[in-house]
């Protein structure tokens, strides 16, 4: 028997305390991402958890470059030289060597280049090393960025975190789109997700949030789905009106942001991003918003009660040009389109019964829905019965509101989907570690 | 068309900002937790996101008693008085009502008492009601706290936050104790750990973590298994040796205990909860704890592979006694009790091979598995032929083997199991939120 006290310490030099050894030895750790052979020396790069370090193979070296290969993990002797020219402003000098582990083949994908130069489809296939490529990680350096941010101001605003169920006797979001999975003997679902447990949680902590997986079984093929991804949820109580729901959403987004530009900017410059700058988000009823894209566009509206894909773009463009804002926020969506718990406006929008609820649209994509839910017990019920719902599945969720339920409201976040929009990319599969869609569940 | 900006107000005053109020008229929102009517007057307890405040209702209430209801949400105007008798330091003299919501029905259990006396069956049934009772929100309080402490840690020490597929194509913990569902006419499964992922991700930021549901098909009806719960996995590349994993473990437990300290002492004497103090913990051989108690308590050893629960408490009881901890590190299981994945001991214990692996076991519970694991792709491949694995099934996961891994490790910790042991429950289901056994799948 012996004991294990705290005291944790590093054998090697931490990446990020490089800069206080200049002019010494030290020893660091990292695997080689790429070796450069130049005249009489080598430029040997080495990847560390924070960037990507720049070493010297030179005279001052005690063992053969030969011993070196990519992808192999080491341990480096080497000495901490100022060099304007390299990016970290110093790079090492080589003096000796102690190999870790080395790799069984070579990588069947070039993963050290500016980019990794394949399709979609082998960038996701191979994903346990494309991710080792400098960029592929940096995108999930940004959405850690992302997920910190929120957490941190939801935490300060006091929301409490929860952590709900994902396997559910029935789904929140009704339809077709659920998986389903046999629970010893039972049917059970996998939540869609958290919305009648983050609602329960509003009677006990008033503000609830979660960061945890969702799923959707939808057949959808295309750039903006995922069966599987992770939402940002936040449920609040005691509103006064359902605009304090777009507030609160927006000092979360912008703390976020304003997080990464703090502490994220290697990876922000490397991935070349441009934050949004703005402190206002401009707010736009749906019917207007329909509108005002026909008008623009001469269009011909074919749906009255949602937005075609391509009419989130041409709303985002609108929005862009007239206010310079990269998101805007669209409200009181018909309620044929909405889920039974979402509050209904108390007047209708030309004949046509809407909601209180938004989408938030960024750079041309729906990243959130949100809204105000009903917290009267009788209302919720004759909703129920009106769409022919069999209320008593839902009798524990339908517990909150007959016990007491405060006015309340919430939002879903895909984290995915804004990292995607964050970064640019068209595919949100990009901004997904492993992604699921209809045709993968690999790796 | 409008805008919103980042300027959230609330209209109500924070509860926590109460005490900077003293003698004069505030607003304040709530939940009526308990109406305790007295001679002339009569206490009403308001539940808020943060405490029990005590209002009097007397001569200055401009309303009738009789408006107020358990469960209704209210905003009370009402003057701040100090008052030493009260919990709070100060209680509210009611003056105006305005009721944003009333109760369809009465509570079925009693909530507002001390603590709420029924079955353990009734508690959980009833979770969205019963979670109102000021002890029982507590405990998820507590785990909040535990959450953040961990995760502060974690991102201190240079851990990436990862979200990694809980809709897996294999099991990393093998067995029969898995979930499966149809996947668009695949065959797919919920995820039993992060495993696999994590150890990719070592080879893309040497230092992982996440804290995410778990899915375990286990058919055992006891109080101490969930069939999903939350697990704190890490996962930390360029080890030395296995034992900083436990170092490790140990720094993470200890700043999440002191954050508790430091920021939830009102819920942690609510709960006459006991922080252990200790900065060090006791580390034992398998074999040796295993002889350890049979000796003490004149136990005849039955499984030679792993411990029996009983165990686990006696040997928790003989640590405590002997050195004044409530942790201990078991080391070396061995091998054939442990997965495929587990890096074994260059020597044997009497001729069984062992692994470079450990149990937590807290307050007589084991609460974290642990271990080193192969990194070595042409070991990690034998290894699995050896045990008639279908290795074809696990490509992409050896492929961040093939291509080059550092030595690793790494841990996952069951939060309801440790919340439950931090809280003295005998039952882990009283430290999940909704949880799920092998009769339960609702609320």
């Amino acid at each position: 028997m012996y004991t294990i006290n705290e005291n944790l310490k590093e054998t090697t030099c931490p990446v990020h305390l490089l800069k206080e050894h200049f002019g010494e030895t030290v020893q660091i750790h990292g695997s080689i991402y790429k070796i450069r052979k130049m005249r009489g020396f080598a430029f040997v790069l080495l990847r560390t958890r924070k960037g990507i370090i720049q070493c010297v193979y030179g005279e001052s070296a005690e063992f053969s470059l030969e011993e070196l290969t990519e992808e192999a993990c080491v341990i480096f002797t080497a000495k901490v030289i100022s060099e304007e020219r390299a990016k970290a402003g110093f790079e090492l000098h080589l003096i000796s060597l102690r190999v870790l582990s080395t790799p069984a083949a070579p990588s069947p994908i070039v993963i050290n280049n500016k980019q990794v130069d394949t399709s979609l489809e082998n960038l996701l296939s191979y994903r346990p090393i494309t991710l080792r490529n400098e960029k592929e990680r940096a995108i999930f350096r940004i959405q850690e960025g992302l997920c910190q941010g929120f957490r941190n101001f939801l935490i300060k605003q006091h929301f409490t975190e929860i952590h709900t169920p994902k396997i559910v006797a029935a789904g929140a979001e009704g339809g077709a789109n659920i998986f389903s999975l046999k629970y010893f003997g039972k049917d059970a679902y996998l939540a869609q997700s958290p919305q009648f447990y983050k609602q329960c949680m509003v009677g006990v902590f008033e503000r609830v949030f979660e960061i945890a997986p969702v799923f959707r079984a939808e057949k959808h093929d295309t750039s903006r789905h995922l069966n599987e991804y992770t939402s940002v949820d936040f449920e609040m109580g005691y509103l006064n009106d359902f605009t304090e729901l777009m507030q609160t959403e927006l000092g979360m987004i912008f703390s976020a942001l304003a997080h990464l530009k703090e502490s994220y900017g290697q990876e922000l410059s490397l991935l070349e991003v441009k934050l949004p700058e703005v402190t206002e988000i401009p707010v736009i009823g749906f019917h207007e918003a329909k509108d005002l894209i026909a008008d623009t566009y001469g269009r011909k509206i074919t749906d009255y009660e949602d937005f075609e894909p391509e009419e989130e773009k041409l709303l985002s463009e609108i929005m862009l040009k007239e206010t310079g804002s990269d998101f805007v926020f669209v409200t009181h969506y018909p309620a044929s389109k909405r889920p039974f718990y979402a509050m209904e406006a108390e007047k209708t929008v030309g004949g046509v019964p809407v909601t209180l609820s938004f989408d938030l649209l960024f750079r041309g994509l729906e990243v959130t829905t949100g809204g105000q839910r009903i917290h009267d017990y009788e209302q919720q019920l004759a909703k129920m019965q009106a769409l022919g719902m069999h209320t008593e599945l839902f009798e524990s969720y339908l517990m909150a509101h007959k016990y007491g339920l405060p006015p309340h409201g919430g939002i879903g976040l895909g984290l995915e989907r804004f990292t995607a929009r964050l970064l640019g990319f068209e595919n949100v599969r990009r901004a997904a570690l492993f992604p699921r869609d209809i045709h993968r569940v690999m790796p």
